[in-house]
């Protein structure tokens, strides 16, 4: 099959049967539902870039199994090069969404289980990796959507997941069958799930042998028997429910959403499962999931950045200030921070090896140091934005007041900038950068920064493993003349 | 009069006939808003505590002009421990509200007219401080509230008041007549002007000669007619109007909300006119106010902040890990910028020397670097938060969703922290971290830290003016012995 | 006796029969000898200053033991004034040396002493207070400089005092006679004692029952039999030694030295012991010495901060580029810095409290966010200097260059700044620069500030007691409605 | 000819005639001057390290210019991967030398002049290109050291080149012959010209028409007639000087040193010229060389902050606390930091293209955001590694004392750390930290990061020009819909 049209994708999607629910009812139609269409816009970009010819090289791969054309989004990276390539794709989609597509983890997840897969293969004869590879092929000539889920409600964080006071709070198998398994427990803050046609279920850290339970991981179509999504609330989101409202969402067509998902007793299939109980590969796929995953946020955030830096700037020459020295430089540090997310997802790009399996890694200590910027340098460059576009864009009337027959020509009078700009488009530009400050794509592009593929103290301890600090203190007792 | 309870506070707010829209509607009963409602009741805890004996010697005060016991916030500061039991209210009344309450403006106001004024009679003969004391006297007699409103429109920022389009961008007396004067503008972002029986106005900047008409203060009751209010959208806002809900808004009870005022022709009789024309007082009026309101930051957001690094640690602890060293060393690290702030705050107040007027001024300096610092640190305060707090802030179903028959089970059970703490009680504490990070209350403790009392370039500017570059550069000279 | 002047007092130093060690040898004349004199006349600008009218509110105080004017370094602070004025002392002694002057050390100890020998009496009937009044008394009168020694070697910082391998690496009582005790270890990092005639000695830490004999508090004058001073290396400490060299120095006049200071069984008779085995109160006198000496560095280092201000801003004026916006940005960010710094001091000062002996201790927790600060600023306001000051502060060539008749003219000519400042001035500021950055005095200003009165990690454990987290978190429950 | 051995280079050295002058004498034995050694030593590393089988693939390349085997830093850099060894071989040499090895100068003139010359020669039909080919030949042939000068002494920042008072404070053309051209001028900080045999002279920014005698750009043997050498004064640089010292130096072995060059009439022949007169390829050559040089940065200071994170993990270790959460933290930090600057070097060297002339330029955005990092991040890394050695670092007694038999027992016994581990190494190891925050190596260090390939302001406006300001505003007004 042909790479799907966007109208393919969306199509594709309503022929679904998720169970969602938003607000204590039931979703009948999601896609059209307003608040969750922006999200399906967001990675429906993700197919109709792949159309145009200009984005080709970004944004299709060659299929290491088929030789088939395929979305970037489904590629199995076979060199740096494509690593790089994943970085600019992110890049790119942040800059025409402004928000977050979804489709990362499950490329992360792709690529962390083909090599996972192979090892384990190789250490207990087992047939996951095969295994894997049909469902890669069933995925792509299908041009599907798939989620990776990796993270379990957690419970007691100072509690192993077998110690949990209810056993469920990491997702486990609760029966074996001959032909399957059946698991129970939930994944948490599952942002590209709606959008999805396949879940990829993986273990949410590295497990001891008493949690082998816990060790599983596993595909099944998102509207499998027994899957539940609740949707998450975020900062903002009944906006979009406001009639003739376009203005006050600052980004009106796309978004992200995250849902809690639960698998209430789900079944399966034996063909469908990569890793069961082979614990001491938990912490391997998790450490490259995470580690791809953090590679992600050096592009896909940078886009964002991207946005949200042009926003600044409009809103300084809105406000007749585009030549005051402060702002200059306030826009050169953020042009700076945003520069520097983005080096660290094309060093560990750059610095990838290659796996058992013939797939390539990112460099992880890099891929974490970039991580562990992304946790600080979004929020960062929101200050200076916050601060280049002034308090009005936490105070300005409603676009309903805007529009009002009684009021309106006040907030058109009054909230005038520049004389060449109109209010509407002033406005328009301050509801945006209060869309990623403090609204829906704040979300995103702040707490998402912070803990998505992992909380920065996460990466700390992969900075502190990976840092080779016995290499660093040989190196200094060779300078200071020190023998032992 | 005796200092007025809260209900009365409150019932004297139903008396009055404000003109105000909020979506393109009038709002006819503005006290029982339930958008509106929550700013109110900030606003009625400076009334409440100040009845309470526990809070008296902060909350009241002895008038200078008729040796009654007074609201604090109405108070004229006659000595440094004034100032400095000024910013312990703040604190206090930021701790109890989680929020804007909004009186600070009116008070920084009465403090600078009540110098200025003093000032102006002394150069020109005229009489305000006699007609603004008999203001302060009014308004202590009745206990009421005052908005200190400032700051215009002010259009491009690039052109002065008379340069604008329109010249209305800036407030400006349009008339003259012998009893008094027509005036014409807007003042934005104001906060308290809602919950307010008086408004005071002031001239935004200094002037120059050609300014003259825009250098006008005076005072006005709230509903006098040509006085329009349009609130402000803030994040999160309509969740307010949700029924049932009463989870998801983090802080129920307390708010702030802003609006943009238009005076339409409004007329102000002499009596009540406090500057007129004389342009070069405009900017010591601005730089009073600023400073004193620059102050008031160093104990408001303080206060804020209290609550926030306490939910912080509830937050922490409900996840099972309070003991991690690096939560504890975050928490350390919020506790160690607040108390930054407050020492800003209660050092510029220490510092604080007599006027010509007989009342207190800050150290403008310090004062100027307290709220420099206010600019930072409330922002690296909640990235904190969103570090200590988890995605959950952002991903949690909503309470309809909890209280849902059909998967309220489901929140419940897989949104449990440790098992001692109830999942509901996990969920208000990440929303009310939501709530100040991204909600409702992020307006004023962001995006106000970074605007109000002027944006941080304002400050720089005023550093750069008290610093005293030349004395500093006489000691290094001193020190490395040149001479010219 | 009157208060000596600074002749006087340097004449009583020559009195001393003090051993100090350098570079291996015995110092024979410790005021004359051109690397120590520097750290001698800081301390004699102490007295100096003392006996000017115009700094005489600042740098004298009337005794509270005996009613006559004393120097303020000698003084026990009676009221939240004195705190203030203690701050203020130390910033223009900041300023006018550029280094450490030394005798805070000794001014804490003994406010810190004062209030806790009180208590110790209150508690055991002991006479310690009466002693240490005495001891007081008899400084006041010789208008002495008295060092505060507190700081052990420590050896392996992860075991007690009692544990350590050599049980001398914590000074201890090694033997106890009916007249008194002989003591043996060691006090590192001493920054004035060898321009001090008695020293005051404290114990390290807080300390348990089995650490007894290191809880030990005593006074001796600084020639006393068995005191030896080794003196440390400090950067660039042989510039001084350089003949004709008075350019390269930066601050040829001041500095700061320090010793290690070896107590090598010395004698201390019983009135001049102020604590001995009351191993609970250690800790007090610690804590109460840490706070005052973490105050102290708002003061001190912001004077020191204020030279380097001045210099960077004659740097960037004899470098031609004043009004460069980025130049005048970075000076303002110096000053902010440092006069957060200030606030700090202030702000810990104007909220003391009255200490059972009726002393005045300043407020713990922002005494220590004072300190924290003072671990950070002070590089930053260095990495500004540097930034401002160009490459030229470390790579100009030597005085002795530029005063060379082959090569001098190619220094004037090509080490020309502006035209109307001399090449010598520039590089005065320079080197100034480089004096405060790099040189001696950034062991003060840096190292210093970073460890002085306690590591950074010290002062955040104090502000993690001082935090009052459990009154924070009662008021997060309290806006979140939780109930338990 | 094969490359040169270390000894071999050392020789080649000694036949130079170099004029060059310390403390205001005239040095006779370069190579052996013990303050200049060091900095030979660390040149001499690039030979040796070139002849060791394992460093071969980053030491090495293969001429473009003949196909011969050459040292890498007179390479011209033919592809991407050809960039990434570069940058790696600058981190081994950081390493291995703890300061500045000095070649990187020359090897990133080549590269911009390479390509740069074959444009002007495209526009002018001048033989810039082929001489300058020539140039390399013979360098490559004779395994030679160049370096690479661009700083002018600048005089007036306000003024251009001929505006200045004195014309020579740039370097300029001051005559011109049928065989050559006379300058005149000086090149500042220049710290690889001691240990080179040729120097290849840039101008030191864009020029005007006006300022066309400033357009020059040549080669000549460091000992041509007219040139002379002033070195430098670095912090600590006698210490080189002191008899039997080796523990205080801390980098005993390696060091790199600054002088001011002054070309006073020295001809250059015409087949060494390879800029002279056009203007507007001046901007274009220093653009180039700044890029390449602010690349390296993100390779040599890596380098050398991989040694000073080495030597703070030992100095916690010796101290005994290299398990406490803090020390970890702060060790995980200078690993991030450094790794971000890694992570640019990586970056802008992979995002690398080629120029007309077939050799390839690092991207110029990420090259600036590079060197901005490195503006930073090392005086953080500084600050935390004083954190973590604790006060002894500047305050142990020098190894004089710790030699001599009056005292040395003292320092022995009392500055010892853990019981395991010698007094002497552990001062060794705090020394080495001194050397990097203070002394003879923090001026490569830190000052160096700071100013070194153009100071932070120069980086921010290339940040500004190549950050597509325009491009990012469009994103922003498609997300938020605005027309215009």
């Amino acid at each position: 099959m042909a790479l799907m049209t966007g109208e393919q994708y969306e199509e594709s999607l309503r022929k679904l049967n998720l169970q969602v629910y938003m607000f204590g009812e039931k979703i009948k139609n999601v896609v059209d539902n307003p608040i969750l269409r922006p999200s399906m816009n967001s990675v429906k970009m993700t197919y109709e870039l792949a159309q145009q010819p200009e984005y080709e090289d970004l944004m299709t791969a060659t299929s290491v199994i088929t030789g088939n054309k395929i979305n970037r989004f489904n590629n199995i990276h076979m060199s740096t090069d494509d690593l790089i390539k994943k970085v600019k794709m992110q890049r790119l989609l942040g800059q025409k969404t402004a928000s977050c597509f979804q489709r990362c983890v499950g490329m992360d997840a792709f690529n962390a289980e083909y090599s996972t897969t192979y090892e384990i293969d190789e250490k207990y004869g087992t047939e996951y990796h095969k295994r894997f590879k049909n469902f890669i092929k069933f995925v792509e000539e299908n041009d599907y959507t798939v989620d990776g889920a990796m993270t379990d409600p957690k419970g007691d964080r100072g509690l192993s997941p077998s110690q949990q006071a209810d056993p469920d709070l990491y997702l486990r198998v609760v029966e074996k069958r001959e032909d399957g398994v059946i698991v129970r427990g939930a994944k948490a803050h599952q942002t590209g799930i709606l959008n999805s046609h396949e879940v990829l279920v993986m273990p949410t850290q590295a497990m001891r042998s008493e949690d082998k339970d816990y060790a599983i991981s596993f595909a099944v179509p998102t509207d499998t028997e027994g899957i539940t999504m609740i949707i998450g609330r975020q900062s903002c989101d009944t906006r979009k429910l406001e009639e003739n409202v376009d203005m006050d969402l600052g980004n009106k067509k796309f978004g992200g959403v995250e849902a809690l998902v639960v698998f209430d007793n789900v079944f399966v299939p034996n063909e469908r499962i990569f890793l069961n109980g082979e614990t001491e590969f938990a912490g391997m796929l998790v450490e490259r999931f995470a580690g791809y995953h953090r590679q992600s946020y050096g592009g896909c955030k940078v886009g964002v950045g991207d946005v949200l830096i042009g926003a600044a700037a409009l809103a300084a020459e809105y406000n007749g200030v585009p030549k005051a020295s402060h702002i200059k430089d306030k826009l050169i540090e953020m042009t700076h921070l945003n520069e520097t997310l983005y080096a660290c997802g094309i060093a560990c790009s750059s610095q990838g090896y290659q796996t058992e399996s013939g797939n390539y890694l990112i460099d992880l200590l890099l891929a974490n140091v970039c991580k562990q910027n992304v946790t600080r340098f979004p929020y960062e460059i929101v200050r200076l934005a916050e601060d280049i576009a002034g308090g009005l864009m936490v105070t300005a009337p409603s676009e309903k007041d805007f529009r009002s027959e009684e009021v309106g020509h006040y907030v058109e009078k009054y909230l005038r900038g520049v004389k060449s700009v109109s209010t509407e488009n002033r406005l328009r530009i301050l509801r945006l950068i209060e869309n990623l400050s403090l609204g829906t794509a704040a979300v995103g592009y702040r707490t998402e920064s912070m803990h998505g593929a992992g909380s920065p103290q996460a990466q700390r301890i992969m900075i502190s493993r990976q840092g080779n600090l016995e290499h660093k203190k040989e190196l200094a007792k060779n300078i200071a003349n020190i023998k032992e």
